[in-house]
């Protein structure tokens, strides 16, 4: 239970914007960071007091840095198991293995919250040909194929809306090992943004609403227009994962809300992210604690903060030539512009955030972007 | 009239707190820094793109780091100025040379608000013996001795009682140049932090009462508790001296609030900072835009953003010894914690700051620290 006091130093395995406002957390706590990523262009390490730029496979380099810091986090779920091995038997790494593992691995992460009694999305393996046809059967359509791993902000997935697309949805995933998910009708976009301290206690922000363009991530509402009781039953999932899978800090967890009768609806898991969360990005200005301190606090063995929110927020992220209108945000009232320092504006990329303000309970209803 | 866009570098004078808490401000707007600084331990290093650590009049070393940035300002007052003309000569620097000036000597100061019919306490200059003597015809007792130049927190400061004082108390501040005040029995302190951008405009927070255990600022209330009629005179006051100053950047005006006939209360300025200021470290908490920020976005050119708080604050600086208390602080509800990443707790030294913040118009009156 080694709490890291002010003055040491996190590694963070990653060097973009999530690792960026990770490194500014630390800072605000006194605590210094140490980036390490392979990437050419850093945001992270302009805010940052060491950088070692290698490769995730380059165990001498993994091995100094292992040496060089307190405890190890990432910024983004793919690590590579061998590199969180070899990092994991040279000092702390945070959130620990089995977290990377489930998260990781669709299928592995479905399986853990099925077994433990948390809804989802009806899914199958699919390792084959013949496996499609098996899952094809007992899931039907409309159903999305997505591969196991490595997918992100809709890449590797394919939309299977009869039987006849099935084999061209497998070929347009390369026919990598996959998991076919029945399509639900739902209604809106939840996330969950949850942290676990090192004592075990777990502290979840209120659940916001996301609203993706072309499979990007585009506004997050906060709060989420629920009742209380599903506001609270889609907290006690979020805690629920993290309590079983003995994880140290915070975590987004994505569900969907479902239509059921009149009106009544339900939640399902989405997916998870063992990292922090794009969708929590409004609590860097609308609570007193974000979830980057919250993060840090958490892997470093401190209280968590409370999650409570002293604003409602709407969070708009700035994709390629968005950020182009920072002089516009700028001006606009109640309004907290976050650029993550990257030069080039590529269609799709994440260049930044604008997160607008409101008092408690006056978050406008959501309007086009 | 030259914007600066993101992208571009800020080079910062000076590398302690107020850098370390600049530098984060201007990587939230996708800008760069650059420190320079002659001191060993350099908190703003941590979280800056580039550090030159060589003295103020190592001319060489000015004129590399002037071509480095795209605009100069400076975390502090006693920027020699040789410096400042070496840097303007070769670029853009904000503050301009006008306010350091200014700021930079007591007498000049006062002599400038007294010119723009600004009230203060009475004062008269202190060049030699004979100054001293006549000075204390003028101004009378009780009233107290200070350094022109390169006073803070106290130093260079000496109280005298009666005339019988008056020459201990002017060997206490080693016979430097000085200013002889009348004290005034101020009731409370206030300072207003106020911001003008590049076109002109102002914008300033809502005042706020400072209270100083030991010479030094303890805790900061925000906002202060003052009739409308006084906190808008107040902020007037600071808007009145940014344009005539005709400065851009951020500024720390304290003023004292005495009491006058009955419940009437009446407004002095003490002093002026040009530059970010300790009593204003609460906007980071309870502002969509910090001081900090403002800073940033007035010397850049950019649009200044809304004053308006979001929450009621009690910002508390942690002194020495104080930081040690950190685990209990971040478990402090509603509580922002910042550490500034000093090594060495030495007496007297400010280590961090907490803001707690209270839902707006519910700030509780003063406690006993």
């Amino acid at each position: 239970m080694a709490t890291i006091p002010p003055g040491g130093t996190i590694g963070i395995l990653g060097g973009g914007q999530l690792g960026r406002m990770l490194a500014m957390a630390a800072a605000q706590l006194g605590l210094a960071t140490h980036i390490y990523c392979p990437d050419e262009e850093l945001p992270a390490a302009d805010v940052a007091g060491e950088v070692t730029r290698a490769a995730y496979d380059d165990e001498a380099a993994l091995v100094r840095f292992a040496g060089s810091v307190e405890v190890v986090t990432y910024e983004f779920e793919n690590v590579p198991a061998e590199t969180a091995r070899i990092l994991s038997e040279r000092g702390i790494v945070r959130p620990g293995p089995l977290a990377l593992a489930t998260a990781q691995d669709r299928v592995v992460e479905k399986n853990f919250l099925v077994s433990h009694g948390i809804a989802t999305a009806p899914f199958a393996d699919v390792a084959d040909e013949a496996g499609l046809r098996s899952a094809m059967e007992a899931i039907g359509t409309p159903s999305i194929l997505k591969t196991r791993r490595f997918g992100y902000d809709g890449k590797g997935q394919a939309k299977i809306a009869s039987a006849a697309d099935a084999l061209a949805a497998y070929d347009e995933i390369g026919r990598a090992p996959a998991i076919l998910e029945g399509f639900v009708p739902f209604e809106r976009e939840i996330s969950v943004i949850v942290a676990r301290g090192l004592d075990g206690r777990t502290a979840a922000y209120d659940p916001v609403e996301n609203i993706h363009k072309n499979h990007i991530l585009d506004r997050t509402l906060a709060p989420a227009a629920l009742t209380r009781a599903l506001s609270d039953e889609a907290c006690a999932i979020a805690a629920r994962i993290v309590s079983e899978l003995d994880y140290v800090g915070v975590m987004g967890v994505e569900l969907f809300l479902l239509p059921e009768s009149g009106s009544k609806r339900r939640l399902l898991v989405n997916e998870i992210a063992p990292r922090v969360h794009n969708s929590g990005h409004w609590t860097m200005d609308a609570c007193a604690v974000s979830q980057f301190e919250q993060h840090i606090r958490a892997i470093c063995g401190w209280p968590l903060g409370s999650p409570a929110r002293h604003s409602d927020a709407v969070m708009t992220n700035l994709i390629g030539e968005e950020a182009a209108d920072w002089a516009r945000l700028a001006a606009t009232p109640d309004t907290a512009l976050h650029l993550y320092g990257k030069r080039e504006a590529r269609p799709g990329r994440k260049m930044g955030h604008a997160t607008r303000l409101y008092p408690l309970g006056t978050r406008p209803p959501v309007t086009p972007s």
